[in-house]
């Protein structure tokens, strides 16, 4: 499918909604538990997802925007939420990702890009040239893929309780070995 | 985590709720997407989990609660939604799908299961010999590896996009080749 920043829009605005639907109210031996050391439970997705909002899609869009001399991006720092939300609820967590997208997504409308603006250049820390089209692109399948990995570590969760059934449940195998 | 009948609710009753806020009113450019051949798309995945409620999980259960003579399961059709939903829209599946869940919740409730009745045995056609404990455990499973599907294939979609972001993306070579 090629990029539309209508379509992308359409995504990345359910992701709050999608999330407090999962995980609202549960309690933490679902939202806390992980696939093991150094991976993140539902808790901790939805905290990464704030560290996107607040230093990774939009902050990037803007240096390239911004049409600089310098269009290196920032760093991601993926364990930026485990010492930023240490004390705080899921609740307020579910809450605060909505308010940050919502605030996300009247920047990125009110933009306008153009399909000229899309191809503008940025430059990531590890990957190299990208253009504002693959930065748009990769936030969407970022929320999605960040969506699975939270029913995926829930699921994991009841791997010894399935029996004879886990060969049948595939979501229990996957990432045996963390990825990325 | 040991299985509880009070956990596995929370999750069961929050899945046609999950899949709306992913879900409804979105493009067919996003619901009808595959990640191949003999894949499912996100409306086949809602198509499926219609079909457990109506040929697998409840059934099964009674079939065990029954202690009859023949505890064998009838097998579950994984395509049976193909030709059932040809004509059907998104929407009318996922109004369909809630209240399909509604009413096997209530069942489930009614049951007042005893750990003596978890316990209880059944016979899967393929896996052989199950408890009624670990076919509840396997509807969560089932339930949250179907929510990661269809955040997985909708993401996959933007594999060409995203550029040089896919090894940072692994949603986006899971299941390379189809699992079960």
């Amino acid at each position: 499918m090629q990029y539309s920043l209508d379509r992308s829009i359409d995504i990345l605005m359910r992701t709050p909604a999608t999330l407090r639907a999962l995980l609202h109210d549960i309690g933490s031996e679902w939202a806390r538990a992980t696939e093991g050391p150094s991976t993140f439970s539902a808790f901790d997705v939805v905290g990464h997802l704030i560290d996107g909002e607040e230093t990774d899609w939009i902050p990037r869009a803007r240096i390239i925007l911004s049409r600089g001399p310098n269009l290196r991006f920032g760093p991601y720092d993926r364990f930026r939420h485990w010492s930023r939300n240490s004390n705080r609820t899921l609740e307020s967590l579910l809450t605060e990702f909505a308010e940050l997208r919502q605030s996300s997504l009247t920047q990125l409308r009110a933009w306008n890009l153009t399909d000229a603006e899309l191809n503008l250049p940025g430059e990531h820390p590890r990957l190299g040239p990208v253009t504002l089209r693959q930065l748009l692109a990769a936030w969407v399948v970022h929320d999605l893929g960040h969506i699975a990995q939270a029913a995926r570590v829930m699921a994991k969760q009841y791997k010894s309780e399935v029996g004879p059934w886990v060969p049948f449940l595939p979501v229990l195998t996957d990432h045996e070995v963390p990825r990325s």
